[in-house]
C-alpha cells in the first residue's frame, strides 16, 4: 500500500473508531474528531517525538487537547500510537472509572498532558509548558548537551480562542516570543449555538500577528501535506510561536449532518453512522483496525523507542560532565524537591505577612533547583520576585521570574501548565480579591492534582482606602469550599514558613497562601508544626478556662489582644490559631478535642472574612465576628472599627456568650 | 482670557485639584489623573451630552472611568462641571462614609455610572451600555423622535486591555459594529510593575482593527485639539466603536517622577507636589479654582439643562403619539418593571427545571416591556432564547437575544453594563461550573446592586458523562458565600416559577438561579410562597416526627422518595425544600421555627454540593449527605449510587441519626 494511501487510510481509522466508540456508548463529541482527524493523525504519527511506551519521558514534545471535548480524537490516537489504550478502553469511553473519561484528564489516561474541556485554558496551558521548557533549557543545557529541547502542540478550537483566558496566554507568549509552541486552530465555523460568525467576525490571520504570532494558513483541513508544510514553517520560526488556521468541516463526511451544530456534540444514529462510513470509504468491521494501518503504525513505537534511548544515552554522558545539573534535572522531574524546615529568623517585632512570604520565597529559591513565578502586574505589593534572579525575557528564558501583566486567569492556566511540563515549581501571585479572575484556574490546579502555589495578598478589608471592590470577604470561605486546595491564612510571619514549607513539599495538591498587607506581630510561640496540623493552641488559657477564640490570619493579633483583655476581668480563655481548615480536618479525633475540646462550648470565631462554614468549628453555641457584607472604602483602622474587629469588641462579644 | 488658555487652565485645575485632594489625605492614584486630565476635560467640557443638575436623565451620554483608580479625575471634573460634589467631597477622598471613595462606586457619587477598579471590567460595562442603547433605540426611537440617541465614552489603561475579560466584550463589541461606543486608551506605557513592553509588545492599533473596530491614535495626550478631533472622527464612524490610543505620561508634570510606576499609586510629597504645580505654572491655593474657569464651566450646566429640557419636549410630544412606548420606556428606567405570579401551569408530570426555566423565560419575555439575555454559546443547553424575539446582529439591535460567544467574563460584564444603563432587565446563561469564569462579575453585580439574573444550569453532578471539570461541587456555597446575591436551587418547575418571580421583581440585588439538566417531577404541592420564604415544609411528616431531611433543587424528589421509604418503616420526616438560604434568613425566627423547629434536632441535608454552611441549619446532631470531591467521568444515574444519592441511603443515613 503507498504511503498516501495508508495515511488517508489511517485518517479513516481514527474517524471510524471515533464514530464506534460514540456509538457504542451512545454519547460523546464527535464534530470535532471528524474535522479534526488529519491534523491529529499527522501530528502523532510524522511529526512528534516522543515513545508512546513511556510517556513520562522528560524531553517528549507535548501534546494537549485544548478542544477537550474531542477526547476521542485523542484516545484513538493514543490507542493507535501504541499508548496503553485498548480497544476495550474506547469501548468505555465516558463510563464510570474507565481510563477514557468524557474529557481528558491527566493521571487517568497513559499519553494525556493536561486537564481540559473549560474552554481556553488548555492555550494557557500549551503556553506555560512552552515556557518551562524553554526556561528549563536556559538552565539545563549545555554546549552538546540540549537535554530539553521539544516542541509544544496543542489542538484548539473557535471557542477556545473567543476565552479571554486564551487571549491574555497568547498575547504574552507572543511578547516572550516562544517559537517552540505550535497552535494548530481547528478553524470550522460552527461553534454549539451556531455559525461562529454570529458571535465573532474577528480576522483571526492578523489579529495573532499584531500579537506577537506567527499565522499560517491550512485551507484544506483534509490535505496531509499542506498541515506538515505548515507545521515545518512553525517549527523553523524560533522567534515566534505559530497559530495555524486549519479550516476544517465539523463532523467532516456526515452527509445530513457535517458543517453544521448539530453533530457537535451527541451521537449520530446507526444510519448516519453507516453514511457517514460510507462517506469514508470504510469496508471494516466496528472496531477493527486496518492491517495495514497497524503495520505501518509500528513505527510510531520503533522511532520513539529509539528517540528515547538516544536521548538516554546523551543524558549519561550529560550526568557524567554535570552531575549536579543532571541531579537537579532527575530530581526535579520525579518531584522529589522537597524542602526541610525554613531557617529564616524572624528577628523584627513586626512584619507584614506578605513581606514574610517574599523574604521566604526568596530563601526558599536559593535551595530548590527550578521555582517560577510572578504576580499579574502587582509583583511590589505581593513580594513575589525573586531578587537573585531575572526576569524572563523573549530570547532569554534564565529568570525565574515572569512579568505577566495584568493576565490573572492566564497566570494561573500558565502555572498549571508549567507544573503539568515537570521539573519545576510553579507559583503565582496577586490580590486575595482577584483570585475571582482566576477561580477556574485555581480548580484545575485541584482537579489535575498540581501542587502549584498562590500567593494571594492584601487579604481583608483592612487594605482600606481600596474599597469593596478590593476588599475580599467571601473569598476565603469560597477557596475553603473547593476540594483538594489547601487553603493556609498565617498569623504571622512563623506561620508563613510554615505555609510556604507545606506549600513545596505538597505533592498532589494546591496551596492558597492568603497574606495580609499591614504589618503584624512576629508571635514567638507560632508553632510551624501547629500550622501543619491546621489549627493549634497558640496561647493558653490563664486559669480555668471558659472557652475559646478561635482566629487566622492577621486577626489573630486581635484575638490574642482580647485573651488580655478578658483575663483581666478574669475570665479566661484559650487562642486557637486555625490557619488551615484542610489540615485540621486530616487530624485524628484526639488531635482535634485537643485543640477544640468538647467540653469547651463558649467559642468565638473572629475572621475578617464571611461567617460560612464557621459553625462546624463553634458549634451550636458558638457565636462568630466575622463579616456578610462588602466592605467600604476608608481607612483600615476606621473600618475595623466600624465593623467591629477590635479587641474590645472581641472581648464584649466574648462575654456576651457567658 | 482667549479660549484656549482657559482650556489649559481648566486642565491645570483639574490636576491641580487631583494633586490637592491626594495630599490631603496623603492616599490615592495621581498617575493617571495627571495623565488622563486633557482628556477628561475635553470630554466632559465640550464632547458630552448630559446635564450635570439631573445626573439621571435618560438619554445623557454615558461615562465609565474603567482606570477606576483615577477615580480622583472623575470627581474633580464632577466638582468643576457643575455635579454634587463639593470641595469638600474631595477633602474627604478615600473616607470612610465619604462620597468619593478609593475607585468609582455606583451609587455613592452623583455623576458616577459604574463602579469600577477590578481591570478590564469597565470595557465589558461599557459594551453592555452601548448595546442597551442601541436595543433601546431599536425599540423606542420613532420617525421624528430619537428619545434614545447618546454616546457611550470611557478612558482605560493598558492594564485594562491585558485583562481577558476586556478583550471577549471588545472583540464582541466589534461583531455587533457598536459605533456609539469611544474607548479612549490612556495608553502610557507604564503599569504598576514598570514598563509595559515587559508584559505586552502587541500593535494595539492594528490588533484592534482586525476585531472590527476604529482605531485612531493621538500622538500627544495634552493636544486637545487633536483629542477633540479624533473624537468626532470616532463619532463619525456609526458602522464601528473606535478605540482612540492617546499617549499620555504618567504623572505628567511631575519632573522627578512622570513617566514611571512610582507614580502610579501614591503621594508624591509636598515637595514634589509643590514642583509639579510649579510644571503647570499654577499659581493659586489648594483647592482653589480660578474664576476664569469656574466661570466658563458654568455653560456646562446651561448646555445640559438646554439639552435635557430639549429632549423633555421631544418626550412630551412623543408621549402623546406613543403613550404605550412612552409609559414602558419610563416605566422601564424607573426600575417599576415588576411581575404579578407568573400564570403559566405545568401539566407534565416530568420536566427538568432547566427546561421549565426556558418556558417561564419566554413567558416573561411577553410581558416586560424590555429583557435582553442570552448564553456564553450554550443557549440550547441553558434555554436561554427568547423565541419571540430575534437576536442582535450588526446594524439590527432590535432583537432581544445576544450571541455572547464563548465569553462568560465577558458576558456578565457586559449585562452587568446594560443594567447600570438601565431600561432593560438583563440575564445570562451558561453552566454553572463556568461561574467560576465569571465570578468577578457576579460579585460586580451584587457590589452595584444591580439585579441581573444568572441562569446558571446543569448545577450538580447529575450531567455526568463530562467529567469532574464539568460538574460543580463547591460553586453552590461559593455563590452562597457571596454578599448580596440571591441564590435559588428550585426544586422543580413550580419552584422555577418562583425563582424568576424574585430575579425579575429584584430592584437592588442579583439573582442565581440554579438549574438542573435532568427531568425532576413536577411537584403539585411546591408552594411559590414557600420560595419566596427561601425554606419550607414542602411534605408534612406522615405521624408523630422524629426529624427533618433538608434539601434543595432537584435533589428534592430523592429526600421525598426517603421520606416515603422511612414512613414505611415507620419513621416520620418532614421533608423541608430549601431553595434559597438569603431568603430563609430574611424571615422571622418565628416563621424559621415553623419551618425547622427546635425540637427537631435529627435533621439530614441532601444536597449535590459540598457541606460547607449547612451545620448552620443541621446544627449539632445534624448530618450532611454532601459531596466533597471532585467528581468523575459516567452516567449521572452511576455517578448517583457511587456518591450515595439514593433514596435508600438518604433514608438509611436519617436512620443512622437516629
Amino acid at each position: 500500500m503507498s504511503k498516501v494511501n495508508v495515511s488517508e487510510l489511517s485518517v479513516n481509522t481514527i474517524r471510524a473508531l471515533a464514530i464506534d466508540s460514540v456509538e457504542h456508548v451512545q454519547h460523546g463529541h464527535l464534530g470535532m474528531p471528524l474535522g479534526s482527524a488529519p491534523m491529529g493523525y499527522k501530528i502523532y504519527r510524522d511529526i512528534m517525538n516522543y515513545n508512546p511506551k513511556n510517556p513520562d519521558w522528560i524531553n517528549r514534545d507535548r501534546f494537549v487537547l485544548t478542544s477537550g471535548h474531542g477526547s476521542i480524537l485523542q484516545y484513538v490516537l493514543l490507542h493507535l500510537m501504541g499508548y496503553d489504550v485498548t480497544i476495550d478502553d474506547l469501548k468505555s469511553f465516558r463510563q464510570l472509572g474507565s481510563k477514557t473519561p468524557g474529557h481528558p484528564e491527566v493521571g487517568y489516561t497513559p499519553g494525556v498532558e493536561a486537564t481540559t474541556g473549560p474552554l481556553g485554558q488548555g492555550i494557557s496551558t500549551v503556553v506555560g509548558m512552552a515556557i518551562a521548557e524553554e526556561h528549563l533549557a536556559a538552565k539545563y543545557n549545555k554546549e552538546n548537551y540540549n537535554v530539553l529541547d521539544h516542541y509544544t502542540y496543542t489542538i484548539c478550537g473557535d471557542g477556545d480562542l473567543m476565552e479571554g483566558v486564551a487571549q491574555e496566554a497568547m498575547s504574552l507568549a507572543g511578547t516572550l516570543g516562544l517559537g517552540k509552541l505550535v497552535v494548530l486552530y481547528d478553524s470550522n465555523d460552527i461553534s454549539s449555538d451556531g455559525p461562529v460568525s454570529h458571535a465573532n467576525t474577528e480576522d483571526v490571520q492578523k489579529k495573532y500577528e499584531t500579537m506577537g504570532w506567527q499565522t499560517l494558513l491550512v485551507e484544506d483541513g483534509n490535505d496531509l501535506e499542506a498541515i506538515s508544510k505548515a507545521i515545518e514553517e512553525a517549527k523553523a520560526d524560533n522567534e515566534r510561536p505559530t497559530l495555524i488556521e486549519v479550516k476544517t468541516v465539523i463532523g467532516y463526511g456526515s452527509p445530513n449532518l457535517q458543517g453544521t451544530e448539530q453533530i457537535h456534540s451527541d451521537p449520530i444514529g446507526t444510519e448516519e453512522a453507516n453514511l457517514t462510513k460510507e462517506t469514508y470509504g470504510w469496508k471494516y468491521e466496528a472496531f477493527e483496525v486496518p492491517t495495514e494501518v497497524a503495520e505501518d503504525l509500528k513505527e510510531v513505537v520503533t522511532k520513539g523507542q529509539k528517540a528515547e534511548d538516544e536521548w538516554n544515552k546523551l543524558f549519561d554522558a550529560y550526568s557524567e560532565e554535570y552531575p549536579e545539573l543532571a541531579k537537579d534535572l532527575t530530581d526535579s522531574f520525579s518531584g522529589n524537591v522537597q524542602i526541610e524546615a525554613i531557617d529564616l529568623e524572624f528577628k523584627e517585632d513586626y512584619i507584614a505577612t506578605r513581606s514574610a512570604s517574599g523574604m521566604i520565597l526568596n530563601h526558599i529559591a536559593s535551595k530548590v533547583p527550578a521555582i517560577i513565578g510572578g504576580s499579574a502586574d502587582l509583583a511590589s505589593s505581593n513580594k513575589t520576585t525573586i531578587a537573585d534572579s531575572t526576569f524572563m525575557t523573549k530570547g532569554d528564558y534564565s529568570g525565574s521570574n515572569i512579568h505577566f501583566g495584568v493576565r490573572e486567569f492566564g497566570m494561573a492556566g500558565i502555572i498549571n501548565g508549567i507544573a503539568l511540563h515537570g521539573g519545576i515549581k510553579g507559583y503565582s501571585g496577586t490580590f486575595l480579591i482577584f483570585s475571582d479572575y482566576m477561580r477556574s484556574a485555581i480548580r484545575m490546579s485541584a482537579v489535575s492534582k498540581l501542587p502549584v502555589t498562590y500567593v494571594f495578598t492584601h487579604d481583608s478589608f483592612l487594605l482600606g482606602p481600596d474599597g469593596p471592590t478590593h476588599q475580599p470577604i467571601e473569598h476565603i470561605s469560597s477557596l475553603r469550599a473547593m476540594p483538594n486546595l489547601t487553603v493556609i491564612r498565617p498569623a504571622d510571619a512563623n506561620e508563613t514558613k510554615a505555609a510556604w514549607e507545606i506549600a513545596i513539599n505538597s505533592a498532589e495538591t494546591p496551596t492558597a497562601i492568603l497574606l495580609g498587607r499591614h504589618d503584624v506581630p512576629v508571635i514567638q510561640n507560632a508553632s510551624v508544626e501547629g500550622v501543619k496540623k491546621g489549627a493549634y493552641v497558640l496561647s493558653e488559657a490563664a486559669g480555668s478556662e471558659e472557652g475559646i477564640i478561635i482566629s487566622t490570619g492577621s486577626d489573630v493579633e486581635l484575638a490574642l489582644k482580647a485573651q488580655k483583655i478578658l483575663e483581666d476581668k478574669e475570665i479566661n480563655v484559650r487562642v486557637v490559631s486555625m490557619p488551615s481548615w484542610e489540615l485540621f480536618e486530616k487530624q485524628s479525633n484526639e488531635y482535634k478535642e485537643t485543640v477544640l475540646p468538647s467540653h469547651l462550648e463558649k467559642r468565638l470565631v473572629v475572621e475578617m472574612g464571611s461567617e460560612l462554614g464557621w459553625r462546624k468549628y463553634i458549634g451550636d453555641k458558638g457565636e462568630s465576628l466575622t463579616i456578610d457584607h462588602f466592605g467600604e472604602s476608608g481607612n483600615g483602622d476606621d473600618l475595623a472599627k466600624e465593623f467591629g474587629f477590635t479587641p474590645e469588641n472581641i472581648s464584649k462579644r466574648f462575654m456576651d456568650l457567658l
